[in-house]
């Protein structure tokens, strides 16, 4: 796989500015090479590119602070969460200071009447839930990482509840932002919904810390259902999952949760978690509800699954059983992993409209066994979104080469199904092509935004341009 | 009321772009002084600013031809829909070319599988809701007026329906534009969620025409619903209405649709409908869902209400008996204005957390007393969003004076609550010194991204900023 290029550093100005933090925050600014290496480290196959150092900032004035030093000197800023993002959004190509946020985790406010929060950016999702749970309070969003709500915003996140409770950026109301000048914004009020001027939040979901740095969140929550039930279904062919998918919300079933499973994850989890489920596709569906709602809904879901000739359909709202119908899920990316010890996952992330779900998976599926790869699939379907995780030897120069290709050549088709070639991972270092691809023209409006905030590129440099 | 002011004008390129075009559009380029006034005018106080001509293009090309012209010249573009916009959106202060979409009103695709489809901006909403029943499916948003749907994406326009389907930044999945230097640029694909790049779909959505003019819009659709039921419910205050509002949203009842009448506008809709509507707080209510849903929904309803206090509940699922119910609503704009025939309607469009809403509606209407005003109020309670209409005779003007007063003080109060000035009428002319008071620096970054983009500010100068 093409590994990221450094980028020219600036070391006059990252020596002063290293200078100045050190006095400033003596106890603070780390330099040593171990938390430096974790601190570029990313979850999937990029190399890791190490800031200068990692320092943990407890306050947005403190952000403000540090940004206008680095500022001041042409330093990059890279923002850090729990490190989990896939793209290699952590990287530092061009060095500089990385800033930790996990100190900048305290849930500012709940306002159960108004269904929200307002949390800093190092707060995790399940530090929030745990926190939420005796108020009857949930924040929906999951994308399986125990990721900060910083980072979740900056990648424009979902995960498996997105089908209902959509992506980050249906969940984000507001964001207290560090620009690029050290300024400090907010992007709207706590109000439901405005029309005033540009959505300078929806800018900065999804921006990748490359416009600016986010300092707080208030976040949009939800009631924790009355009932919520799950539901496991096999399915003879990918088509009849994902035809059955299709029909689920074009009849408007609100499931809260539809996972697709392809016959080589579920082999894999099989194996791995010791299960006995029919090693063919399968749908994991959770429903969420009242109790008659929920009992409607998992009705509705069965008689469209049979008429799509699933075998053997099983659901409950027993939590105990619940979580043995997910333990496939939840167990996934381990299984994955297991099927070549030793290999090292690349995450894909295609996302096409759900008529195009069935076409896109089969052909990935058939590519992959045609290039001799191994890439089980797993999908969050109501959306159209899955990944192939691709189990490559990376000592395989040939293998690494043929993967690359798989890559590229899935991303082209989701594009030409008028998809995407990121559903949810951003575009980091990893998918900078697939972009301009995708989105041609739209880029250069995008280049011109982030040079008219940050001219002298300090915010989170290399990524998604 | 502060009346805007004029521009200066490009009378010299102004000139050359009329020369060019009438040679180009002989038949569609318009210059009468009439049609220009018409597409200056605005539904409320806010003075016409008529445009040197108005052109009616035909296609995404034409749009693009007729910017790069302007460009050229440096001559303002002003995008018009249906001029149903509230804050002076279609306004020319310095003068240049009104693009009249009506002829761009083709529906381009519906894909019934992916619950979306692709529309010209001129298509309005009812034209769209009218072409997709026999297929099931209805787009929800419902600001009111029969607007184009190019213009309602571009105020951020949301209406009865947004507690349930959310606003055109939740319905708007891409958007095709013309930006100020006349290229075509695509927001995004197809796919239901993308974390591909910057947002520029929601930059767009809300941006009033000043960052480029959309040509083409892709939708979220959804299933009409297999039950839809009304009710009515009567309460002895605006805050025990409010306070059955917030229950409602805290205990998950999806309602579609939970509007509020204060007590005036029930006495004005009884004296123009002949109804006999007790005179005090009046909810609306809407549920959407299958048969068992919509009755649990209605029966949760209820009971919450009579908790709250409410004399009088009257629900039911027949259409016609729908329609009564709701006639209150849909007479309400009509009846407002006749409380004072001659007098000029000016909206207000605060929106403020739930847990605010009572509050502020009733230091609302205490205040309307206290000034000797006339603004009876109705609500998209469920949304913490209300409209006070000013009923002002335009001939007096200490009356514009004290009207002026209240318009400054409520949106003050809503700011002052975290809410803000205009929930879903955009800034435009009018609200242009609140955004300010409201975002501050978030402003300074708006007014970056217009220059960087639009840096001849050609683009519907004026508004906004």
């Amino acid at each position: 796989m093409v590994q990221p290029t450094d980028l020219p550093r600036n070391d006059t100005g990252i020596a002063t500015v290293l200078g100045i933090l050190k006095q400033q925050f003596p106890d603070r600014l780390h330099t040593g090479q171990s938390l430096r290496d974790q601190h570029g480290h990313t979850t999937t196959w990029l190399r890791t590119q190490a800031p200068d150092a990692v320092l943990f900032p407890r306050s947005t004035q403190e952000v403000s602070d540090i940004i206008k030093i680095c500022a001041a000197h042409k330093v990059p800023v890279i923002p850090y969460g729990t490190g989990t993002s896939l793209e290699g959004q952590v990287n530092a190509p061009a060095g500089g200071i990385c800033l930790d946020l996990t100190e900048m985790n305290q849930i500012l406010s709940v306002n159960a009447e108004d269904l929200d929060c307002t949390v800093e950016p190092g707060v995790t999702r399940e530090q929030l839930n745990t926190y939420l749970r005796d108020q009857g309070l949930f924040f929906p969003i999951d994308p399986g990482a125990n990721a900060s709500l910083g980072g979740m915003a900056a990648t424009r996140a979902s995960g498996t509840n997105a089908v209902r409770y959509g992506t980050m950026k249906d969940n984000v109301l507001a964001i207290e932002a560090v620009m690029p000048d050290g300024e400090i914004i907010k992007t709207a009020q706590r109000a439901r919904k405005s029309s005033a001027g540009y959505d300078l939040t929806r800018l900065l979901v999804g921006a990748e810390g490359t416009l600016g740095l986010i300092t707080k969140l208030t976040l949009r929550l939800h009631g924790i259902p009355e009932q919520i039930s799950a539901a496991r279904c096999s399915f003879p062919t990918v088509e009849a999952a994902c035809e059955t998918v299709m029909a689920v919300i074009q009849f408007g079933i609100p499931v809260a949760r539809i996972e697709l499973l392809d016959a080589l994850t579920v082999k894999a989890v099989n194996a791995y978690s010791k299960l006995d489920l029919p090693e063919t596709p399968l749908l994991l569906i959770e429903f969420h509800g009242s109790k008659a709602g929920v009992r409607e809904q998992a009705e509705n879901f069965g008689a469209i699954a049979q008429d799509n000739g699933s075998n053997g359909y099983t659901s409950t709202t027993s939590t105990e059983e619940r979580n043995k119908l997910w333990q496939a899920r939840h167990d996934a990316y381990w299984a994955q992993q297991a099927l070549r010890p030793g290999a090292k996952g690349i995450a894909t992330d295609v996302c096409v409209p759900i008529s195009r779900l069935a076409e896109c998976v089969s052909a990935a599926s058939n590519k992959v066994r045609e290039l001799g790869l191994i890439a089980p699939i797993v999908g969050h379907a109501g959306d159209g979104n899955f990944h192939a995780a691709l189990m490559v030897d990376m000592d395989d120069p040939k293998e690494i080469e043929t993967a690359e290709f798989f890559v590229g050549w899935l991303n082209d088709l989701a594009i030409s199904m008028d998809g995407t070639c990121t559903g949810e991972h951003g575009i980091g270092q990893g998918k900078k092509p697939y972009l301009l691809k995708e989105l041609g023209p739209a880029a250069t409006i995008m280049r011109k935004i982030k040079t008219a905030l940050d001219p002298d590129n300090i915010m989170n440099p290399g990524k998604i341009f």
